[in-house]
């Protein structure tokens, strides 16, 4: 079975959990009484992180979007400001705040590394990786916070709460503690309390399901200067080929699934990914951290297709996927339209402009245009994941949709 | 005569600069062969920087707009980036780049000592301080400089050539070297070489016109939660009163010219003040650095006034002006407006937008609303500077402008 369950046993869970001190929980109940974060957790496989279809889903976001906040730290790593949010039955999530119009356009001489996260990007982007079929990014949901009873009064971090104060127009705002933009000049505010950010859901402890990360070859230099070997050599993809763990089984098309996505919504800034270390090679790569994608809807970034257009090799299911998302009633900007609609943050104002949504049409038929155009020159462009039942049930799951 | 030219003598002038390296100068011709900025430092008197008539100043602006740029170093001294540019004939000028586009209003949420500096707020203050009629505000003028073939290709100062880069969007870039906002984050950007720039004329050196800096007693705290005696006592200018030098002369009207002067183009980072050491405490003070002004339009600051409104006076000279410029014949909004067109970089879009502008006329309303307030509660709020002679010739020039 393709969709091996992923092996937390339940027992492990439990015997976990209650050594980190959550032994309030009714272990003896059923799942269904679970708290949706616990579900979305055993229901991790080796080829995806969920399954679209589970109701699960659904409870997941609608728990992070409307839980009572319990606490607020801030996260350490990466280089932005964010905060592990905690709820009741346990469950925590990754904040990370609106510090820009949702529209503000990624300033054209800011380098990728320079750029700020958005929240939006990382709603959009979990819908965007679920539309395409891959379901390899944690739900992420929007959600209006205020800024006062649910930060400054719940947290315990000094390195957040020593940062707050009201600023000038007289609004409720802090900067925390990291490498980029924590500073008086850079604050998260809200309007005066109000504050909109994203919430991701967390994946399970690292105790119980320890990750592997695994640096991009594909990697930018984060140089303003230097070029990365994959820039100067068209030829590069040959020595990533023979090299594991691309030599071997799907990684190499993981990979490039990766980079379409990353293509569609313009992110440079995938240098590394992870995988679930107990599944070894032979499993799904986790989009984590995608907070700069949707910067630039003016302009594509042909390099972020480095990868497809330099080992010409996709998956049929993604290709097939691509396909039906450019005919006209599946278009990619009318499905991502519809999903983000669902988002709660879409009440106030779009998640995504028109702008946006019409940039990943354009770009989606330019991966159609370098599948072709390696398809011209070669003859094993098209690596075959789908056995004849799968694609029935592809073509019939798409036009349900 | 109020008009005493600035005792520089000019032999005084003469040995100095030789002693500085000026030795190729031609001392013995005419001040009429002089290079403009001498002229302009030669035309300094004990009452302003500038004779609005004298027509070196349409020379000084037109050589700072105009000549062959020697050199570029940083400029030391506050918290952003300024370069120090040097001409043939020994001139020089005080630049600050455009950092922003002309009309992004400051963010809500920064407070004064945080807001980008502005080329357009320098140039625009000038004309504003001239149209009032202080001429206390060295004369500036935007140019479009090339950042390579003027800064980077002339530049002898490693701190600002090491910073240097060319930006994804191919733009040439650098920061320099300073407090705030000097870093990739916030680089100063040609398209792709082209850069407006603000350049001020420099004022006679410190070894032959020493200053002293004076600390203005409406200063704000520069905190985020302090606030400032002024700003907690009422009464506050009463202590000010009584104190040297706002005890004496004109001190204190020559404070309240300044306030209404920040008031209107709406500058809350008058931390300090200047004047000429050699001509003692009755003298003009310098309007100097004025970047923080202009940065938002669609409101007002009341407490920039607080001079005005709590001490209740006003020079007779400075109240005939504003009233002046309250009438739709010399409204300030359109005498700001012919003004700033005559700038070079008027060209390309103006220096201020409508609605700066009209902030103006609406400020201006403003002032003379708490002059109003005044005369109803007190007789004194007039300081008579002007004889017969002055009041007939204010209302001539006036009339001709």
């Amino acid at each position: 079975c393709e969709h091996s369950r992923f092996s937390l046993e339940r027992a492990k869970v439990q015997s976990a959990s209650k050594e980190e001190g959550y032994d309030d929980m009714d272990w003896t109940s059923d799942v269904e009484t679970y708290p949706p974060w616990l579900r979305f957790h055993l229901g991790i496989s080796r080829w995806e992180l969920y399954n679209r279809k589970d109701p699960n889903l659904a409870q997941l976001t609608h728990y992070l979007a409307t839980q009572r906040i319990l606490g607020a730290v801030q996260k350490t790593g990466g280089t932005q400001l964010k905060l592990l949010i905690s709820f009741p039955n346990h469950g925590q999530a990754l904040l990370k705040p609106m510090k820009q119009s949702r529209d503000t356009e990624t300033d054209v001489n800011l380098f990728y590394f320079s750029d700020f996260e958005r929240h939006n990007a990382e709603i959009s982007a979990f819908h965007l990786d679920r539309l395409l079929g891959f379901n390899r990014i944690p739900p992420v949901v929007g959600r209006l916070m205020n800024v006062t009873a649910d930060i400054r009064e719940k947290t315990t971090d000094h390195k957040v709460s020593r940062t707050f104060f009201t600023s000038p127009a007289g609004n409720v705002c802090f900067y925390g503690q990291c490498e980029y933009y924590c500073s008086t000049e850079h604050p998260v505010c809200g309007r005066p309390h109000l504050l909109e950010v994203s919430l991701a859901a967390i994946l399970p402890d690292l105790s119980l399901a320890p990750r592997r990360s695994w640096r991009s070859p594909w990697r930018r230099s984060y140089s303003r200067t230097k070029l990365a070997q994959w820039e100067k050599n068209p030829n590069y993809c040959d020595s990533v080929k023979q090299t594991p763990p691309y030599s071997q089984g799907t990684r190499l098309v993981d990979l490039i699934d990766m980079a379409v996505l990353d293509f569609l919504m313009s992110n440079m800034d995938r240098h590394h990914y992870e995988t679930f270390e107990k599944f070894g090679n032979e499993t799904f790569l986790l989009h984590l951290d995608n907070g700069r994608a949707f910067g630039r809807h003016s302009q594509d970034e042909p390099s972020i297709l480095a990868p497809l257009q330099q080992c010409c090799r996709i998956r049929r299911s993604t290709l097939l996927r691509l396909r039906l998302l450019a005919l006209p009633d599946f278009r990619l900007s009318d499905v991502m339209r519809e999903s983000l609609a669902q988002d709660p943050l879409a009440d106030a104002a779009p998640l995504l402009s028109e702008a946006h949504l019409s940039a990943l049409d354009r770009r989606l038929a330019a991966v159609l245009q370098v599948v072709h155009t390696c398809q011209e020159k070669h003859t094993d462009v098209i690596h075959d994941d789908l056995d004849r039942y799968d694609q029935d049930s592809l073509t019939d799951r798409n036009t349900k949709q």
